[in-house]
């Protein structure tokens, strides 16, 4: 979703079209859940910028794994917000308000939203989905809510597999308790041939 | 080396006995080195207050892998510290000043360490070495030089295996570039009675 005077604009906080944005919980240890999709180690007791983030957050890209764990509560927890839940298999169904599934590409993904007036997306879940993300550069920024815990075994955040990524820290803050949220800017893909 | 009242003195930062802390730089995907060991993205325009850590830790604790590099130098990087090189393999060889290679079990080498005067021991490397030092409850400390740089590949900090460790957020700062670095309390494994 960006190139060139686009990267400059984006990374300077000027607003430009779509931006995708991973806001997530974290162990120091770099996992998102426990075993058993454990999160009962993370701090509830307070909001940590959700809402702030949240309420201006037009749309929601989730996996089909995510997908199906929210679908299952009582209520669906994200009412007037539009939900691109990706699967491999289109035949998935979602019968959820304002949801749809989508099997394709993700860049064209991106375009589609953009065109269709997209600001902001919350990229919800972490492991496969960012990685097909950070593979293709459609990553714009993450801003990660680090616990004090070491897990030492469970949801992994970064799955690797994508390249070196450059990032540029906008934010950081602590709460009581010693969560420390960062906050970063995903620095754009450097061109071959800048590499030379 | 703690327990019980011993915890509560060193979390709230009263000196008792040794301790042993991991200092370390890592990129927020949890690499502490690329691939082939490439160290190129770490940050060296500024100290990032290494000079005073290190200029009261009296032992280091490392690895085979990582003293089998530094030793490859052209000068000993560590002159006038002593260094413990834990090994599978006593038969390894020291050719190093003050350099023991130690196969052994590491609560009895801190026992020994804190009976000869050691204070401040800092644990050289990531991976096997501090899954060692985690597994048995070990570490005391650790400082986290938090790079602006997701690796995508390379050589893991953690290596999970160990219990869940919660840790306490003694402190936390950014430097010009956007490194973060985060200093953690290791806090004490729970008795098991504790759980019940």
């Amino acid at each position: 979703m960006r190139d060139g005077l686009t990267d400059l604009l984006v990374a300077f906080g000027v607003a430009y079209g779509v931006s995708v944005i991973l806001f997530i919980a974290a162990s120091l240890d770099g996992y998102i859940a426990g075993p058993d999709d454990d999160l009962s180690w993370m701090f509830t007791d307070a909001d940590f910028g959700f809402s702030d983030f949240y309420s201006d957050v037009d749309t929601l890209i989730m996996g089909r794994g995510t997908y199906e764990v929210v679908r299952s509560y009582l209520d669906w927890p994200y009412p007037g917000k539009r939900v691109i839940v990706v699967s491999r298999n289109p035949d998935n169904e979602a019968d959820t308000p304002l949801t749809e599934i989508y099997s394709d590409d993700l860049a064209d993904l991106l375009t589609r939203l953009d065109g269709e007036g997209a600001k902001k997306i919350w990229l919800v879940g972490g492991g496969e989905l960012v990685q097909s993300f950070l593979k293709r550069d459609l990553l714009d920024e993450i801003t990660v809510s680090m616990h004090p815990i070491l897990l030492g075994n469970g949801v992994s955040l970064f799955l690797g597999g994508f390249p070196r990524t450059m990032l540029m820290l906008k934010d950081m803050k602590s709460y009581e308790g010693g969560l420390v949220q960062l906050n970063y800017h995903v620095m754009p893909a450097e061109d071959d041939e800048a590499d030379e």
